[in-house]
């Protein structure tokens, strides 16, 4: 079950810069950073309510947020919906038809594990699912 | 101040598929469909927890969506941030330099006052501030 929009995925290009923008934005500081070797991104993490802003910029040129921001430019990157079980929620949607992007869920930023929906199959829109990491995972 | 993510806004080519597609992505029906005559749309609703996901179909040529459609395709259009006093947020958003696309609020769906902000001054992302009518409004 999809609990909750967990967080929003903005790709920049200067996540120093884009701080300071979306501080003005929101009117809030950024809470954390983060880097995510396995995933060559710096991001950061802004909270709303129960919703998260999380700015991703590439650290590598292999990055998937290099590759987004050559072919789009900065803007919305994805949508990450909580779930309570991802093994049972990926089971559900493949069922359903959609295609995910991993066969079992990787670990993401902010102790998460997480997966991706092709977003050929949902509308042009890349969807995460993610879950808190547990000490057994 | 801004204090939700009220909805995220997503253009679509036909809602009625769009409608189906997410259904069976977030497991939940959409709970209300709304024609908006001025922006030239045909919009349908889901709720998660606090946020809702908007799904944007354009009915004219002339409609903004049918603009990002022909330009960017299907995908995320839109993030709206519930403030709650829209006139003091486009004031302040003003004084820290962002462009605001209306001088005063317009009436969006859902029932809301709503300002969007120059994506050009927000890293590609197009934002939209939005606070429920008031009788009085």
């Amino acid at each position: 079950m999809l609990t909750n929009v967990e967080h929003i995925g903005i790709a920049v290009r200067d996540i120093a810069a884009s701080n300071d923008l979306f501080t003005k934005l929101l009117g809030i500081e950024p809470y954390k950073s983060e880097i995510v070797e396995t995933e060559g991104v710096a991001t950061s993490f802004f909270r709303i309510n129960q919703t998260k802003i999380e700015l991703l910029e590439a650290l590598t040129p292999t990055s998937p947020i290099a590759g987004f921001l050559e072919k789009k430019g900065e803007g919305i990157h994805h949508i990450a919906f909580e779930v309570d079980d991802i093994y049972a929620e990926m089971d559900r949607l493949k069922g359903e038809g959609f295609t995910l992007l991993s066969e079992t869920p990787k670990t993401g930023a902010d102790n998460k594990l997480v997966c991706f929906l092709h977003p050929k199959g949902t509308n042009g829109v890349l969807i995460e699912l993610c879950q808190e990491r547990k000490n057994s995972d």
